[in-house]
């Protein structure tokens, strides 16, 4: 056994050494200016739109459809904020989902203080927004609708393919955080009919620093970083040419694995089944709308920060929720929408594997999580009060 | 002699060995994410910190007030973006130049569509703003200044310490795009007297993707990059450590050879002089005041697109001016703003040197450009024009 398990690839993914490999000769002699008209910055030039071509035909797009970006933070940000934007004047009126990333949120919230007016869509007890709200919330003012596509807490996949639908019976911009998603499920973006889709690098073993935002040809948003004529003038900055290279690898390589997914599926299947045996434990989020390695737990009467530490001590890298929001003493807004009351939503692990997953390591978790949580509730007044019959 | 001569280096630069040695932890076992609560995301947030520290301490300013970014255009982005959005209230009037990078340009013009009032300052004609036409500018309204430390296409370095202290004066925020004199000049950013500035890495021998910006403890910028709590909630998005560690290695490097950077003065001086020996040209920008590293001079009679593909077949990597609009067919607008008219703005060349230049290297240039040109004016109407006196 290695010497600590990671299961927390939802927050981030180790760097693949594949991924590496393609990307060493833009550390090395291919560091040119993309832009530049000499043959070393075409040799950059190159090397950029090949990656831009293989990301395009994994996901069934034209390669001027793909725009990279720093990070699927700022994929939100500019599909959100650059739709707002550029359709202002025919209204300003957007919907989302309660329980989207702070990236989305935090966006949106940005814009309810420009005057934007939002709606955020409730959804099921499983973390499902149902296509037929999307509908009822349309109205003449809408001009985007944003929804995820699988929740990085809990993992539930939503029915993007019908809201996109809906969204072009209306007219209204579609767009998904698929950060989660992409080499995860299968996508392809002619069939799911979406007008702008994010991804993110490190989610699948690519580096942190890179994502892309597909935008569909004709669909009016703004540039949000403004400067040079790089990604035909829609994003200024330096291209990062290596890691463009890192996530083109690493998207395909993701993507060829996906028909092994049923393995980690039926490791997260074995994990469930094994936590859910804990007393007081439920399992958040659907079990079969939802991303084949996620696992999402909550245990009565403990507090997820303490599972977490005394998860590290015994070399389980766990999470309770999103990693970015890990130092906040928030309950998960995930967890408070599908129904958990405060203090259920603090107590909640969420374990995330891959296709590195062994089943060893799912032996390992089986075996170590139920003495912690047994620990950290005899140390819990609220468990003592539970035994005591005080609640 | 190398198989070319790379004289390109504002446009963008190698990366040190020394910095991919110390990013290679990164795309290795130290791949948590630092927001995560246990070790494995620890290691990741004391790499990311000690990068903070380091640049924090070679630029003497608080770690608190460096933020890292995706590159020096979304340093840009933020700071002009995030100051307008904040200081909307006080007033909607911005002070910029008619020299600045179009990541700073554009981002203005973002900004006169949604009612905010640019007053763009001339340049003499060497590129230099004056402070005391930054002071005549001012209004009651006015909420920010912005200046770049050093021109990209020219080299001239402005007077920011007077500029800055004419902005405290009159309570006005002060921001400098510093990304082309980072260092090549030596910067203090207390004694600087800024609230905020841009750096790149990749014009210091970090990869491209990564840049920061200092923002002075107390100064009113919005996020501009909305998503988790990274970066003290300022910068949304998982942050690129790797790239982190490189660019604070390679600011330590740049910084460390400061004292050998008259050698580089004097190649460029030889540079400037030999060149200027060729018949009908001049050099663009300050001879003092002035980037250690750039030359940038016009010829006229000819097209400066050509000179650099023919260049580019002698092995030479040279630009027109910035990379980032290389393929646009507008001239330069520093250029045109120190007063060129637009044919000789059409026929600039600009080699930017840096430690790496070999003296045989700078023979070489001085060699083959004359041939170049000589053989362009062959080919030009305008010098038969010339010749037989018609013009």
């Amino acid at each position: 056994m290695k010497q600590f398990i990671y299961a927390d690839n939802a927050a981030t993914t180790k760097v693949a050494p594949e991924v590496l490999e393609a990307m060493m000769p833009c550390f090395g002699d291919v560091y040119g200016n993309p832009s530049s008209l000499y043959t070393k910055g075409q040799e950059a030039q190159t090397l950029l739109q090949g990656a831009r071509e293989k990301i395009a035909s994994l996901l069934n797009c034209k390669p001027t459809e793909i725009f990279f970006t720093s990070c699927g933070s700022e994929s939100d940000n500019w599909a959100i904020k650059g739709a707002a934007l550029a359709n202002a004047k025919k209204g300003k009126h957007i919907i989302s989902t309660k329980i989207e990333h702070h990236a989305v949120l935090h966006a949106l919230q940005a814009l309810e203080k420009q005057g934007f007016e939002i709606t955020y869509l409730d959804v099921d007890e499983y973390g499902i927004v149902s296509a037929e709200s999307v509908r009822a919330a349309i109205r003449p003012d809408t001009i985007l609708v944003e929804c995820m596509y699988a929740n990085n807490e809990i993992g539930t996949l939503q029915p993007i393919r019908e809201i996109a639908k809906i969204c072009r019976e209306n007219k209204v911009i579609c767009f998904t955080d698929a950060v989660q998603a992409v080499g995860n499920v299968p996508i392809d973006l002619e069939e799911l009919g979406v007008d702008m889709l994010a991804l993110s690098g490190h989610k699948i073993h690519a580096p942190k620093g890179i994502g892309a935002l597909y935008i569909k040809t004709g669909t009016r948003v703004s540039t949000f970083l403004d400067g040079g004529g790089q990604e035909r003038g829609r994003r200024g900055g330096t291209e990062n040419v290596a890691f463009a290279v890192g996530l083109a690898k690493a998207l395909e390589m993701a993507i060829a694995k996906l028909p092994e997914m049923n393995k980690v599926q039926a490791m997260r299947d074995r994990l469930i089944d094994g936590l859910l045996k804990i007393p007081h434990s439920r399992l958040n989020g659907s079990r079969e709308k939802r991303l084949p390695g996620n696992c999402n737990i909550s245990f009565e009467f403990i507090e997820g920060e303490s599972l977490i530490l005394l998860l590290d001590m015994m070399g389980i890298c766990a999470s309770t929720g999103s990693a970015c929001s890990s130092k906040s003493l928030e309950p998960s807004h995930v967890l408070l929408a599908i129904g958990l009351p405060h203090e259920k939503a603090h107590g909640s692990l969420r374990l995330t594997i891959s296709h590195e997953t062994t089943d060893a390591e799912i032996d390992y978790i089986l075996e170590k999580v139920p003495q912690v949580v047994d620990r950290l509730r005899q140390m819990s007044p609220l468990y003592e009060d539970y035994l005591n019959g005080k609640i």
